[in-house]
């Protein structure tokens, strides 16, 4: 980060993947429904086949193609045909929408909650999903995300990565594009915030797609921060804005 | 409440007046800047003239006369003006801006704090205000306000008593309007709230407007709930709940 660039006063989070562990939550919760009614497929698969609905369902709204869907609508969706697929039978109405709703119960990863309760004391900060706000909300209220907002795309009627998005992120909160800083595990994302002026921090999550699937991690010099947990981001940014205070001090 | 109805799933609180006191929070401020800035003005009279200023500045808005304004850029508005009406000069740029923001730092009524975080156990609790989402963000920030969402008209682009803003609430909430409720120190909020299906709990504030003022309440037999403050909306709520879970647990 350059030391002429503004201090950061914000921070945005993608969240599938970034903050929650969406792949062994969802396994686990199917597997749990698997053993209560006696359904016997491959979690795994059935996870993986859920998530791969997800980007080519965006890109419908995204292109215009669909009208505004939401991310609870869109897995809906992408989950009957799953249920046909699967050969899946036997659940009634609730308890489809109780599946459906697995994304509201994401765990999170291990240093998730504590490196966000350490960035939350020297930064604003908010989610930049595109979860929709509901789920969103019940998810940081089940799993104790200590988000100061909850910023989400259906708030913009537009998907990530959108420019709309990270701009209309920064308008909400009142800071500048270049105050305010999103964190993500994704490239993409991070590269179309920046494009939009945004201050970047990549957080990998080699295990986000499984043991099987290697996740791109790798280091790039685009983004300002390269950290390898929400501690280690904490640790990094905290030191930096003591740092700078203290200069700041003996000038 | 009617025993029929639907439980109440989330709550949603107006702010100014009914979780902080606005106008002692103001008063402090500006005596505080007097004080450092030599500016000898009855800063209550200050106060009053500030905020008196904000509903015909959002009936501009409502009305269509002005496109959407912030809460913020609204404030800022009446405060040029009464910068010059009570011969406020010497205050750069940086201090007006901060003197404007004086309403991100406003102080919760003494029960708010404890309250909310009562109902927030058993409830999805948020803001539905017409501050700007900066402004509440940097108000429960500072405050400790422990919302599970920040909703503003601003999402909307309608001020209440607009039905856009109880009605997107529950929408962004995921919750049929009968299941959420609003809450309010001032009754015409409530009865905007009511009349989109919404349920309603008052919560009197006396003081709202300093002693001199007679705040209006009076019970209503309209409203769903009354309660003291939000202590005793908890013991209200919460006692309620438990009590239907006994009532169903029976069964």
């Amino acid at each position: 980060m350059r030391e002429t660039a503004p201090a950061v006063k914000a921070m945005v989070f993608d969240v599938f993947g970034t903050v929650v562990d969406w792949r062994s939550s969802i396994i686990a919760e199917g597997r749990r429904l698997g053993r209560e009614r006696r359904i016997k497929i491959n979690w795994a698969a059935f996870t993986n086949a859920w998530r791969a609905g997800y980007r080519p369902a965006m890109v419908r709204v995204r292109s215009g193609e669909l009208p505004w869907t939401s991310i609870d609508e869109l897995h809906r969706v992408i989950l009957d045909g799953l249920l046909k697929q699967f050969g899946i039978a036997g659940l009634d109405e609730p308890g489809i929408a109780h599946l459906n709703r697995a994304w509201h119960r994401l765990k999170p990863w291990p240093d998730a909650r504590a490196g966000l309760a350490r960035l939350k004391r020297g930064f604003v900060i908010a989610t930049l999903s595109n979860g929709n706000v509901a789920l969103l909300t019940n998810m940081a209220k089940a799993a104790g995300l200590p988000w100061d907002c909850i910023l989400s795309a259906e708030l913009f009627r537009h998907y990530k990565p959108d420019p709309e998005t990270y701009l209309g992120a920064a308008r909400l909160l009142g800071v500048a594009p270049g105050e305010l800083m999103m964190v993500a595990a994704h490239k993409d994302d991070l590269f179309a915030a920046k494009a939009c002026g945004l201050r970047t921090a990549f957080v990998p999550r080699p295990r986000e797609y499984g043991p099987e699937v290697r996740a791109d991690v790798k280091r790039e010099r685009a983004f300002d921060v390269h950290a390898h947990d929400f501690n280690d981001l904490a640790d990094q940014l905290l030191g930096r804005r003591r740092a700078a205070t203290r200069r700041a001090k003996r000038r």
